[in-house]
């Protein structure tokens, strides 16, 4: 492993409710010295889960929600924020209820991804869930999330639909499909 | 199609050298109001690129780097920012050489991801090349990057590798392993 750049000096730049950013003065290894900027995010410091729900063998849930960022009604995961003192499994099912209206008998931590490492310290967990019930939260949801679903056998056509863009969603649905497939529960 | 909220109102909250938040009253169809806030990246306006460049049948590229969100060296895909006048193919050709050493004959877009489209508007588009030859340039990169490689059969065990984590390369690789095993060209 290399040995990592020191930090000269931190200092937070800007802040708004949601996001500070830290400007920070790294000296590489090598003697090179440059200016970085991190985005930390508030009130995440419990970290995120995203869902993989399957409603039977062959489908996950999506849910359809507005999206700020892209100002777009986009299909993806279910995910939240986990609340303080909650477990990993415990926020995916609550998550899950909320969005979708399901719970799940069967809850399995996948693994952990990052959105961007280059300039973002946020990850997300990832939750296999699966025996789904009917269950509906009330959750801070501005408006009802419609909810859909996807075949795994057409991640690549799901990729290329108008609605669906989010890369890490993505990733989950394909690491879901290929854990299924080497249990046998799966026939891809 | 669900009608989009209403915004009844935009201004920039915060505002460092990278990034900007805007904050955004919006008016659900429901008549629910909210208050969101999404991040603009700056110097981002010409979008950015990501790239499975494809060593030999089996294996693509990864290059180690240090990241400044999560401060540590990780692996990922090459990519990065398209420079004005340049075209989707040609940037992810130049990034190819510049962190990876490797320029390619075939180059191909395959889709465009999001990276949280809930707070995000930035998309990167990933392309998959091929056809390699060796060709370095010199990059703004602090140091020179490590160059590995991950076979296609093992996408499930680099989720898990420690210095592996993001969501959108991993979306990447899994898209490509698709679409080179639908054409034979990949025996999964």
């Amino acid at each position: 492993m290399r040995q990592k750049p020191i930090a000269l000096s931190r200092e937070i730049v800007a802040s708004s409710r949601l996001f500070r950013v830290e400007q920070v003065e790294l000296r590489f290894s090598n003697g090179v010295e440059r200016t970085y900027e991190r985005l930390v995010g508030r009130g995440t410091g419990h970290g995120a889960v995203m869902i993989v729900a399957m409603i039977d063998s062959d489908h996950a849930l999506l849910i359809e929600e507005y999206c700020g960022g892209t100002d777009e009604y986009e299909l993806s995961l279910p995910k939240g924020l986990i609340e303080p003192g909650e477990d990993v499994l415990a926020a995916a099912n609550r998550e899950l209820k909320e969005e979708a209206g399901y719970g799940a008998r069967q809850l399995e931590h996948l693994t952990e991804l990052s959105l961007s490492p280059g300039y973002m310290s946020q990850k997300i967990q990832v939750v296999l869930a699966s025996d789904l019930y009917e269950e509906r939260l009330e959750g801070d949801e501005p408006e009802e999330m419609r909810v859909d679903r996807v075949n795994l056998r057409e991640l690549a056509s799901l990729a290329q639909h108008p609605q669906f863009s989010e890369g890490r969603a993505l990733a989950a649905l394909y690491l879901a499909r290929d854990l299924l497939t080497q249990r046998g529960s799966f026939q891809p």
